[in-house]
């Protein structure tokens, strides 16, 4: 089967990786030059909405899947008039709005931070007794000009994050002192089969995932599970998504979802008896979903800016390095590490060796 | 790390596959068209002896391996000139010979069955006596047109089988009524450091292999290490080498051995913590080797011919998938199913109704 995907950095390359074993070959749309995924695929290079080159891959490849949420509405929805093209467009459109998206959660009895939607000074004003302090203001959709969002401590803080954020329409949350944060990767196939990953412990470092760890047999799993099964069958959907949590006492709130494969999700590659690439493969090619069962205890290091001493990483036993063909750059993912110990208090310790490394 | 290889078969894909986590990138040699390691690697498409290729192939690599043993000797010499090449001339120079490989077993204290070398058809009546009935008569090297080897049941055959040889330098061997046919499969670093995977026992059928079970713990596992270990040292190898060895009752007599990853060691992919493929990378690029320990119970199928229906390999939950991207056609080697199960019993099980799917 060929398999054609929006996106060609490192996601698109490490689903090419498990895909080759199936039988599958696969073509990327990328405008950048170099993209890491093309020493495995096949790059068509351009712009995401030059629908020539769209065309291209419709006729060249049997379903198309995306690598990041960003991805412009109309690309997707100009493919799926020829091609199937999954994640569903509804799930993408859920995810490029944080409105909808709160709003489903809502819908289907998920629960998330008090939100309310703002489209004005004053509707933020009037939202704000009912969110309580502190909160956060988000713009809807990501791409305003890098504006994002703003911490409301007072009622002071009101008139100048609403100008901060150029009055798009925006949400306002309640900020959740959560103790946790999580990620469950689920897949649903193309028959309505769902198979979920154990929950995954995310810790972020200036805003971007640091380490994540598998967590088998974690008290809040059935909760997460029956989070992401409702979201599947709500959208109807198809590949891996992302839900991400805050657990925050005994509750446990959603905050957003990614429709794709997800950095979270990487310790899969070694930790799991199927990876989260092949799994989301399987489903966007309408094959059997395989098995999300744990080996070993795992975690993962990203790489962020630059790559240690490979010689020391490998010389470890329980480390498996999975780089992505990219130039160190500050700030950049350029891989991952995985650990995968046979022990919960082994992975531990090798993590925190690790860890000690890459910050070294 | 850039990596060349000669050969760019479902071997060189594999490496390829197994690489891209380890940062490097491939460039194989093949002179054939479509070469299904392509997808996943540059090609240089030309003959192995072309001087202009291999002086570019050297160019653009910083380490040369091959992923078959008749590989011109000629072209791995000019190559040696200018790149390291790993596993070293002497190992597959060895292994192009049959007499040269006995030879080495024999000084290096390991069984093989009774050999003698004949270069005329006095000379194979002469060593018969000490060989013994029935033999085998082989040619010392493959390549021969087409001409190969030659079961002796009786004086009467020496005359016939020795014109079928066409007179090239032949071997004698005595046929042995094995019980069981294994392989070890062993990787040698730049340091000296040397890894074994567990004995791998092997089922052919029509003189292709056909399956192979990993058995942890076999009771002649000492002895097959040791017989590596002995011919890894006298090489001064670095790579993977594949030991071929017949049981017989207690006695564990080397067969041959293959200079290079080996479709026994399939298995490896998915029954052990670091598979054969990025074992042989990480030796010949000089970084430690990988642990070898078997994750749960593991055997596999190669395809042959044909690829049974994937929706339902797929469906078995111990079952893992690789196909080379190969039409299928007789005899062909198409792909592999690994199957790797938490209980031997249930390897068992899975085995059984995997080999009827495929035998259907």
């Amino acid at each position: 089967m060929k398999i054609g995907i929006l996106g060609g950095g490192q996601l698109a390359r490490m689903l090419a990786l498990a895909g080759y074993p199936l039988g599958q070959t696969f073509s990327v749309l990328d405008p950048g030059v170099n993209v890491c995924s093309a020493a495995v695929a096949e790059q068509l290079q351009g712009d995401y909405v030059d629908q020539k080159l769209l065309a291209q891959l419709a006729e060249q490849t049997d379903v198309v899947s995306y690598e990041f949420e960003n991805v412009p509405a109309t690309a997707v929805a100009f493919l799926a008039g020829k091609v199937p093209v999954y994640p569903p467009q509804l799930a993408l459109a859920t995810a490029q709005d944080r409105l909808k998206e709160k709003t489903l959660f809502r819908e289907l009895g998920i629960n998330t931070p008090a939100f309310a939607a703002v489209n004005s000074l004053e509707e933020l004003a009037q939202a704000m007794p009912q969110i309580g302090w502190p909160a956060v203001i988000k713009t809807r959709s990501e791409g305003y000009d890098g504006k994002g969002q703003a911490v409301l401590h007072q009622a002071d803080d009101l008139a100048s994050a609403w100008q901060a954020l150029a009055g798009v329409p925006a949400l306002v949350e309640a900020f959740v002192p959560f103790e946790r944060e999580f990620s469950i990767i689920a897949v649903r196939g193309t028959t309505g089969e769902v198979v979920c990953y154990p929950l995954t412990e995310n810790t972020h470092r200036n805003g971007t995932l640091r380490l994540s760890i598998a967590r088998p047999g974690d008290a809040m799993q059935a909760r997460a599970v029956e989070y992401a099964e409702r979201i599947l069958g709500r959208l109807n959907y198809v590949g891996v998504l992302t839900l991400e949590l805050f657990q925050a006492g005994d509750s446990l709130l959603a905050n957003e979802f990614a429709p794709r494969v997800h950095n979270s999700g990487h310790w899969t590659q070694d930790g799991a008896i199927t990876c989260q690439f092949e799994n989301h493969l399987r489903a966007i090619s309408g094959l059997p979903l395989g098995a999300t069962d744990t080996i070993g205890h795992a975690a993962m290091v990203n790489l962020i800016g630059d790559i240690p001493a490979i010689e020391t990483v490998l010389a470890n036993r329980h480390a498996h390095l999975h780089l992505y063909g990219k130039t160190e750059r500050p700030g950049r993912k350029v891989g991952h590490i995985n650990i995968c110990a046979p022990s919960e208090q082994q992975m531990k310790v090798e993590l925190g060796l690790l860890l000690a490394l890459v910050d070294s």
